[in-house]
């Protein structure tokens, strides 16, 4: 276990760093499945390993999981170059492919990830040809560590322009975790709420408990606590109940992968809070990084749901819920049609009543990697 | 423990029965809160002891909750009766009364409880001045188990109607217990499912987990199992996805309480699923006996939401879920506006989109006591 220094990090809890230097560096991991009991830290210097660790959901979160696969290239390569002989293209390309492969193929969904991995190999091709095999290690470094930091700074951006958006005072619903522990930051949607009480907003927040892995609870709630932002739990079939009695004045969100049309994939549960929202005229934001973004993507018809395993709803932190054949749909996402969400927060702006030709605007206004 | 006798009873598994004859006789219970990997029965002698089987919800469901309070008078009044000298009233008033302030009191949104224990005083009154004590706890006996048969047999009536309700084929939702766990016969909801499979209709039931107890997950899952009928288990949250997705036809729950309008209390959650339903487009049916009607109370409004203990969502069977100190929003119940109801089901017919008229007349047009 590695305790956190508090001076170099935006939170005291953090879900993804890199520790050390180049050659005797590491990534390191909080398991999230284990909190909020236990503070564990995964050092990880094998990809097998990281595959694993976000196949368990040990690192979660869209721009976490893309931060912990950029810094997978590293590790993978590092102990390749230390002995490599020759050019990088030649002793270099095929571990970088097998990485690449292994990493993005841990999490279909996530569009960050494979947009981390996309501009990791990017570097990789640019600079194969003139490199050697531990200067292009040091330069794809270079590379994760600014993918790091750029969304850190995005993330204090997004938490800008959401916390503008929130009311002056009123109870706040979030869904699942969008907080320090999923980002390189301080978060997206949880961001926006931390910052708007640290502007003085009087807001308090319910968090809805997300079944099955209870990020809302184990997560979501402990981050809110850590930052002295009032936080009530509450399982995930009481926000109707909560909006019906007027408790909640705004509902925002994050999410893993945004339609060219406004659609959004978030975790399980999203949509469910996005049409009560509506049904009770309560405003639903969403609150993402301009990676989430995948412009190949028309709507949300054609992205794929992941179905997980039956166990995680049958069984709960070792203990059965359920008779232990009881078949069972579990699907890891759902989709909420640009029709429900009120407005999209971006480090770029804020996104009223998103619609194909206003995202368009906003992709095309800028960089794809804003300036640190 | 007591292993059930299958030939005795409607259902192989029950929640409330009376075992033995009047002056060695006992109710038993099935420990609700162990299921589904323990079947433990609880001999109950002692009122304190059912009180406590009602507040931890060992058993549950409005009608057993009901019938097991009528049988809760006879285990009183049985011990003091085998002693008493003089006439009913004067040996036996007082503690009738503490007996009925007690049950009534360990669950208060529970009207079948009051409705049960009120006819079970109306019984004592009646007779009081005529019969000894020991008559007097026979003949209590006997109108606790007229309240259990008669409930058996309005769970057939309402399957019956139920069961003709819902389409031939298609994906039903339900959530929490409404089974024959929760009643005296073949549940009400449940009962429906189980009449409509049996009738050959090729439905696939999706059974809402039911947080925070998991009555969905661990009880009718269960139950649908026993019973043969193709179940899936989901989360709470993954409903609306269900639905977007056209997995689901119809919506089916029960109901803890139904006001004069129509508005239905029911397990939290049940609220949401009704919003999500109008939302979709898809009919949403409750099946509750008569007994279920408070028609004193004008409208859901009315109704007084307990707040059950936020352990209940920071824990689950002994696992630590979320920060052990973190404030908690826990409603039992939640209360669905009579306007997204398609249709209740009672045993005396079907009462489709409940207005107050039509529930009055309904209401008018029968004894309370359907004939057995």
């Amino acid at each position: 276990m590695t305790k956190p220094d508090p001076a170099e990090l935006p939170a005291t809890l953090y879900g993804v760093r890199w520790e050390g230097g180049l050659e005797d560096g590491h990534l390191v991991l909080l398991d999230q499945t284990r909190l909020p009991k236990d503070l564990v830290y995964l050092q990880v210097r094998d990809i097998e390993i990281l595959r694993k660790a976000i196949c368990d959901l040990a690192v979660r979160g869209a721009p976490a999981i893309g931060i912990a696969g950029a810094y997978g290239i590293v590790i993978h390569l590092v102990p390749l170059a230390k002995t490599a002989t020759g050019k990088t293209a030649e002793s270099l390309e095929q571990a970088h492919a097998h990485a690449h492969e292994r990493l993005v193929s841990s999490r279909p969904t996530a569009v960050n990830l494979r947009w981390a991995l996309e501009r990791m190999r990017d570097c990789f091709q640019r600079h194969s040809d003139h490199l050697t095999p531990l200067e292009m290690c040091a330069r794809l470094l270079m590379e994760a560590k600014r993918i790091h930091r750029e969304d850190l700074e995005l993330c204090r951006r997004i938490a800008e322009n959401g916390a503008a958006l929130l009311p002056i005072s009123g109870g706040i619903y979030t869904h699942c975790n969008t907080g320090a522990l999923a980002t390189g930051g301080v978060g997206t949607a949880l961001g926006c709420l931390v910052e708007a009480h640290n502007r003085g907003k009087k807001i308090q927040v319910f968090s809805g408990e997300t079944r099955p892995l209870l990020q809302g609870a184990r997560l979501t709630a402990l981050e809110l606590q850590h930052a002295k932002v009032p936080v009530t739990l509450c399982c995930d079939s009481a926000a109707a109940s909560l909006m019906a009695r007027g408790k909640i004045q705004a509902v925002i969100v994050g999410a893993d992968r945004i339609c060219a049309n406004g659609d959004t994939a978030n975790k399980i549960g999203t949509y469910s809070v996005a049409v009560l929202a509506k049904f009770h005229g309560i405003p639903f934001y969403v609150a993402a990084p301009y990676s989430t973004f995948d412009l190949a993507l028309a709507d949300g018809s054609l992205i794929h749901i992941e179905e997980r395993h039956a166990d995680e709803v049958r069984r709960s932190q070792g203990v059965q819920l359920a008779p232990h054949d009881v078949p069972v749909a579990n699907p890891a996402f759902d989709v909420t049609p640009a029709a429900l969400i009120t407005a999209i927060v971006t480090e770029r702006g804020v996104i009223e009543h998103p619609t194909r030709e206003r995202i368009a605007t906003l992709m095309a206004g800028g960089a794809s990697e804003p300036a640190v």
